[in-house]
């Protein structure tokens, strides 16, 4: 069968490319974009930084919870997301792609779309890539590139004595993705979670603003789970982290979805759920933030302290240590796994 | 379970990760590599050149015909065969690398291995990647960076007149695929077309040599066929293309391998097998070329002339035109279709 005979709907990587070609509008930085056999950039700084994040159909979303296009859009989030813990800003990215041909030419231009259109708002462009069929899952990976206009936020640039903070608020992501998985996606109640979980932002602007003033002395994402990050975090600084377990900042949506949660696990989902994609960051004690950089504001949730390095302590209203079950996302667990309540 | 609780052999992401954090010697240009958010490079040039090539099992590779470690490597020439069309310098690279459990850290870590060491043979460092598991096949996708000494070869700069080359040998890899399909991948007569398939080398030495002096007009690497790659090329330069049937360059180990083949069918997989990665190249007609600037020479095998954009035709050698089966590989034909010998 030659290319002429098969049907309009079927996918042709050719075409493909050439769709995408169409639609993308390269900054005035893309010297050759996308069709040659690799793109060139004519940088403004030294300093670059390239982040990578990948989705896998079945591990990180299932097709029937997540549209075509906040599928796209969530992927260039996961990526702008450690920009943000670099204080970094994007510029390009290049995009994997590994799609089924029972997917359809329709469904891969609006993942497409929503990768290009959530590069855009970030102010960065698509500039190459590679589109492959495949026997399996659908798999995605963008590699995104750009400057570090400032000192890059490190995760190891904390000491003890360091305030922690993270924005906006944590589990939401988690509870949106139980809702879907508990057929309640639809509910009414449960949207503004299934929101937070299908079209995350990316705190962008925190990051930018931590780096700039250089009040950030470390930072992370939240993309594994909020215990799980801050202990990257405090081991890379050498230390030991406590975490205040009222302070941890949950959203009314998180709230009511867990009204009537017993009271070990009302947490859990805040302090352990992937993919909230908020910022960790640790400031000197008494850094105070009179406004918000961004849309959502920032929390103080605890303390780096001297310590085992990576050991996270989480305390309640009495100080005494609360204990949190297994925590965070590490591929290569089953799902029951990742999800089981051993403790740790 | 508990990270604990697993054997050794199971595969733990963060595991994996430290491993190869600490096989990688990062260049003196990585400022943060592996293990922080994102990576930050010191680059030395504002021209900076990026690449993508994925590779999936099933589609690409079976991990019975190709060795864990050589599946790095190849995958590391895919995307360097690309600087090689450009003339361009790798640098540094990031792996995005979704595996099955089922595949063992053993296997990781020798494909880790043969990724790490393929860049190391071309002076670039991995600095950065994500490794998740999948529920479906391997697959494996690599953005290389680095930087644009001299003016990009591009595919757009040929003009009608020019005389097309191609590197190396045609069709090797498409031989040494079908022994390993066939069973005959370890017969002694097969092996070299083996190696070709599974151990390829890109030509960055051929594509710097002609981005310094200048010589070459327009450059693709064979990845999807030389008839197709060369159609991409004559193309984007709004020529059409002639070929001589009997100036292709066939190496002594695919003339055996196709003794006794019908002479329609003889040059097929020169023409039309994918991942030879030998670059084609075209110079203004009368440049000469006195010594290789790599290790193997290049052939003149036709010229681009006025016609129909993209249009190649294959002549023999009293200058008619020779029928070939369709041409190289699109993801998303079946691979019946790919390998089908329908008239184009």
């Amino acid at each position: 069968m030659t290319n002429r005979d098969r049907s309009p709907t079927s996918l042709d990587e050719f075409v493909l490319i050439d769709r995408v070609k169409g639609r993308v509008h390269p900054g005035p930085e893309v010297l050759v974009g996308i069709g040659d056999d690799a793109a060139v950039l004519e940088v403004s700084r030294h300093r670059q930084v390239v982040a990578c994040d990948a989705m896998v159909q079945g591990v990180h979303f299932e097709c029937d919870w997540i549209s075509a296009e906040n599928l796209g859009r969530r992927l260039v989030t996961a990526n702008s997301s450690d920009f943000a813990a670099m204080g970094a800003i994007p510029r390009w990215a290049v995009l994997s792609f590994s799609v089924p041909s029972s997917m359809g030419s329709d469904w891969c231009a609006r993942v497409h779309e929503g990768v290009i259109s959530g590069l855009e708002e970030i102010g960065a462009s698509l500039i190459g890539g590679d589109t492959t069929s495949t026997e399996g899952p659908v798999s995605l990976s963008l590699t995104l590139g750009g400057d570090a206009q400032w000192e890059p936020l490190l995760r190891s640039g904390g000491h003890p004595g360091d305030t922690i903070w993270v924005t906006g608020t944590l589990g939401d992501s988690a509870l949106g993705l139980r809702s879907l998985q508990t057929g309640k996606g639809e509910q009414e109640e449960h949207r503004w979670l299934v929101q937070r979980h299908c079209r995350p932002e990316a705190r962008l602007d925190w990051g930018q603003h931590l780096a700039e003033t250089g009040l950030g002395t470390a930072a992370a994402d939240v993309s594994d789970g909020f215990l799980q990050d801050l202990a990257h975090v405090a081991r890379a600084s050498g230390c030991a982290a406590e975490v205040l377990l009222e302070a941890i900042p949950l959203s009314s949506g998180y709230r009511s979805a867990q009204a009537g949660t017993a009271p070990h696990a009302f947490h859990v989902p805040a302090l352990t759920g992937g993919e909230d994609f908020e910022l960790i960051f640790t400031t000197s004690s008494g850094v105070e933030f009179q406004e918000s950089p961004g849309d959502v504001g920032a929390t103080r949730v605890g303390r780096l302290v001297s310590g085992s390095p990576g050991h996270v302590r989480v305390l309640d209203g009495d100080g005494l240590e609360v204990a949190v079950p297994l925590a965070g996302w590490n591929h290569f667990r089953s799902r029951a796994e990742n999800s089981s309540g051993d403790s740790r």
